[in-house]
């Protein structure tokens, strides 16, 4: 493995679909990825997967079951394995993740919003 | 565990020292550090861990063998285990990191620049 850099923004100018992220770095056995949010996402959970999302444009609300976490720029959320969540944007949001290789956007899911075989850039 | 949410200013606001980073979460067996650098660090590698810096603020040096990565805000580096390289700020440098939760700061390199025992905050 080489020595990466890697720009944020020029990797998000890289693509403009939503729910569908992108791998841009891997390290061990991890993996970030960005991701461009819009909507409502599917109440879901990761069995083995805890997930983080650090805010880097917008305002992200992850819907818990007796709260909701509040994201903005230059924040970030961790979601443990086994937590039921909801991802939500009401109006567009850049976030990046770090979680396992292993981890399916829809987690326990799988459906036409599930996405497999991520494209890295 | 419990989902968390952290404002990266709030944290960056509660210490001043350099070369010593925090916790500021745990996820996958991996951790989220937050440092501020600044002046050059030493020479040294990790055996078994890639290592990421993402810069928040400032602009990070990435000394390695051959070449010098230049960090910018909203850039990150992955520094693959096993690569020897020193980073190096002439001004204040905010960075985020993530890496595994062995991870020491000076590699395989025990001085007085090493920090065990990091402070959760």
């Amino acid at each position: 493995m080489e020595p990466r850099k890697v720009n944020l923004s020029e990797k998000f100018a890289a693509f403009d679909d939503y729910w569908n992220p992108r791998i841009v770095g891997a390290l061990n056995g991890q993996y970030v990825k960005l991701a461009r949010l819009k909507g409502d996402f599917v109440w879901h959970q990761h069995e083995n997967e805890d997930e983080l999302f650090l805010v880097i444009e917008g305002t992200l609300h992850i819907e818990l079951a007796d709260e909701t976490l509040v994201l903005n720029p230059g924040e970030f959320g961790i979601i443990p394995r086994g937590t039921l969540h909801r991802p939500k944007a009401p109006e567009e949001v850049k976030v990046l993740l770090f979680e396992p290789q292993s981890t399916l956007n829809t987690g326990n899911l799988e459906n036409e919003l599930t996405k497999k075989n991520l494209d890295r850039i």
